[in-house]
């Protein structure tokens, strides 16, 4: 499974730094697990998932697993938690909230510290426990959202500007040596992002 | 993995007929055939598909699959061709594309024709033949539809083009009793297209 890992790592940016860490991380190894845990729930079914393959992926020990987050269902979620993704996409008011949210995916992906959202679509085509991944989506991402809004129609334009940032996401994903890859997050913001505000204004 | 399958089918939109299939299917089972191969591609490990387990989920004989398709990799490369789709998709002058595109989008889906790009998000984070998928989604679509544009910068603003695409067809199997599953296709269109057609004129 090294190689799907691996693979993942590449396509969202979400764990190219697993084994060597951010600062925080020195001696604890607890985002390496967060990492290799999203990479594992989102790939395959729960069931199937162990904590002694995340521990492999991670490159630590299974116990420190356990000492860290204890269960595997309290891993799954720790790492099922959309909240501070959108603590960060939301931190703006709403008249400039587009630019942030464009600026906020893409430099999270270009900090190595993976896409906020994208893994969620990851889940999309199964049932098994994942579904929880998508409710969590929903209350934490869309229906937060939805509160923000001002105007008409707030929890379908909340709908849309998900649908928006998991696009994002997703082509940046899909073309790994293309154009948007490219270009500054400004840029990427100057394009995309009046779209989004259109949405966010109502 | 029939709960897989059946999932997969609610939420895409992709093969809630299979079984009963449109009239042109009738007596082949050619169209169920086609989702449900769909579906072992875009949710299973290439290596671990049959066309076994595809005949058991289409309700008809693995022969029959071999006297429609041939051979697994040649069923693998009928459904990973995404040209029809994009037929459909860019069939519009490029002063409605926007429009057109969206409303293509969503009533593919509302008419169980399945969503005409979403699959290729499943076979994000995985490596091994889905990277074909991918492939045939960059040439297919996203070159494509760069070809066509005219203006600055046309990859990337193709990129984004697609990029909106999927996160539509993503947030719409995200919130399948959401506002937007609930909204006709013009409302949609109303609301998502005019950030595409600003894409599409640059």
């Amino acid at each position: 499974m090294t190689g799907h890992a691996t693979d993942e790592a590449t396509d969202t940016g979400a764990a190219t730094d697993a084994g060597t860490g951010p600062a925080a991380d020195v001696g604890t190894g607890r985002g390496a697990i967060v990492r290799a845990a999203r990479r594992a729930f989102a790939l395959r079914p729960y069931a199937e998932v162990t904590l002694r393959g995340i521990a492999a992926d991670a490159g630590v020990s299974a116990s420190l697993i356990v000492k860290h987050f204890g269960s595997k269902e309290q891993l799954f979620n720790t790492v099922a938690d959309f909240e501070p993704a959108a603590d960060e996409l939301f931190a703006a008011p709403l008249d400039t909230l587009g630019r942030h949210l464009v600026l906020t995916v893409v430099r999270s992906r270009r900090e190595q510290r993976g896409d906020p959202l994208l893994r969620v679509v990851f889940s999309l085509g199964n049932s098994d426990e994942r579904s929880l991944l998508r409710e969590r989506f929903r209350e934490q991402v869309t229906s937060r959202l939805t509160a923000l809004l001002t105007g008409p129609e707030p929890a379908l334009r909340a709908e849309l500007i998900a649908g928006q940032l998991l696009g994002l996401g997703a082509t940046l994903s899909l073309h790994p040596s293309g154009a948007g890859s490219l270009a500054t997050p400004e840029h990427l913001a100057d394009l995309y992002a009046p779209a989004l505000q259109r949405l966010v204004t109502g």
